[in-house]
């Protein structure tokens, strides 16, 4: 049995995953602690009451999914969507609380971890994940290994630059895959279109789409289109026999999938062809972060 | 004692490697043959005159570089450039001639692999081998490892689009950063600035950049930026530590690498900045290939 945690903004989740099932689960609030020691304290106290209830397995390793971690340290970094404005060992102190070995990853690795043991992924050694949702985020299989590159900061697809010298990024720089394909991005580019009235979520455009409004459809057209670029510049680089697409976006079936299979494969450069295909996560939302995190646990 | 073979175009060069030096070299024409299996015999002959000669070394294996060699299957496939319009499986050919293991890959995967075990990235188990040649090569190195794919084809990083619906590039696609960065890529992009007279090579317009060509001087500026927009965006992938440039292009030191350094670490995002250097290989130029050749006969 692995405890997987995932860290979010304001809520953090626990799992204990046996099987590749979350089989007991429970969260806290990530904010709102004394300081970083108060937190891992009441994230082990809660652990410590989930594996109390388990009376037939016991508790082999820890994973944990967190924005800005880097794998290599065990630290999150200066997380800026985070209440602690310094490094924070999560693996260490999570693992002197719970006496069993703790391995921290950023969210993104983590769900491309958890698509490779318990979903989308699985038996596909060469595989890249992609997770749409407020950011970009990916994370490269090779081999049958997470690659964490060098400094354990690898796979950071959606700061690819997409059109040099493009819009603004929240990176800083200008034209990444990201201004360009995530809600935020999907937002601006239906701004853009002169979409009548300004739309704060990627569902409200969608239903627009829906409903026939011209720039929701051709919002989701442009998507398409930056989206089989940058999946095609990917392939390029790793070549993996399988893209799995992760998060709300990738779920609106018929007006991104759909078209966005066909403009991948057609812009795939030829040696490609066939040789990648490209789908989307199989896992249940409440369940894949939790997953991910727990696969963490398994290396 | 390991044989290298490089296979190009007009020619094929033959060397035996020791210690990481060409200890013995031959060359034979690539064309002229009566039949692929001519071409095998005629490499085998030139190889077995030069085994004879080393009294003090037996050979252990032979690594092959060529264009569209595909190491998964030791296949060379339908190369265009070469005499043979169909399917040549090299690798047993040779190996069946020579009576030791053979292995055939691609000759920018043969230069990484070299760059790698005797050159400028060397110790470097993250590592990013980039061709500047004719076209634009790549080679990717994660955690000590040769990364090639599924499908035996990985690393692209020439043909990832660069400008979406931009100049046309010889794999039928638009906007690849080959078209951009390579020698066609900037005789082309001399002639758009209006270059006086045309320009068939790098050289002549890095002479004229020397000469104080307005043009020329434009040139190699663009093309810097470019190529640090692709370097930069391949880092994202696979986060390497270092990265080696190959080739005549990148020679133009004061012209091209001086600025591309500034421009690439400008380029960079955040996470990657002092993380990840930027240098050229140090092979001496004949002997380049050969070693990267005999880089894969030691896998």
């Amino acid at each position: 049995m692995i405890l997987g945690i995932d860290i979010g903004g304001t809520t953090s989740k626990l799992g204990l995953v046996r099987d590749g099932k979350v089989i007991a689960r429970e969260r806290i609030s990530t904010t709102g602690h004394a300081d970083d020691h108060a937190f891992a304290d009441a994230l082990a106290r809660t652990a410590q009451g989930l594996i109390a209830a388990q009376t037939t397995a016991t508790l082999r390793s820890v994973g944990i999914g967190a924005p800005n971690a880097n794998q290599l340290t065990g630290i999150i970094e200066m997380a800026p969507n985070l209440p602690w404005k310094h490094d924070v060992p999560l693996a260490r102190m999570m693992s002197d609380r719970l006496g069993v070995p703790a391995t921290l990853g950023n969210d993104a690795n983590a769900a491309a971890l958890g698509e490779w043991r318990y979903g989308a992924g699985q038996g596909i050694d060469d595989l890249l994940v992609v997770t749409l949702g407020t950011g970009v985020g990916s994370g490269f299989i090779v081999n049958g290994r997470l690659v964490l590159g060098s400094a354990g900061n690898a796979g950071e697809l959606g700061h690819t630059i997409l059109i040099p010298g493009g819009r603004d990024c929240t990176c800083g720089r200008k034209g990444c895959l990201e201004a360009y394909v995530s809600i935020r991005g999907m937002i601006a580019t239906y701004a853009e279109l002169g979409g009548t009235e300004g739309a704060t979520d990627v569902k409200t455009v969608a239903q627009r789409a829906h409903a026939g409004d011209a720039a929701a459809i051709e919002c989701f057209k442009r998507t398409t289109e930056w989206l089989a670029i940058g999946l095609a510049n990917a392939v390029c680089a790793t070549g993996p026999k399988r893209i799995v697409l992760f998060g709300g976006i990738a779920r609106n079936g018929e007006l991104l999938m759909a078209p966005l299979r066909e403009r991948f494969h057609a812009t795939l450069l030829n040696i490609y062809k066939g040789r990648v295909d490209l789908t989307v996560s199989a896992l249940e939302d409440d369940d894949a972060a939790l997953l991910g995190a727990a696969a963490l646990g398994t290396l």
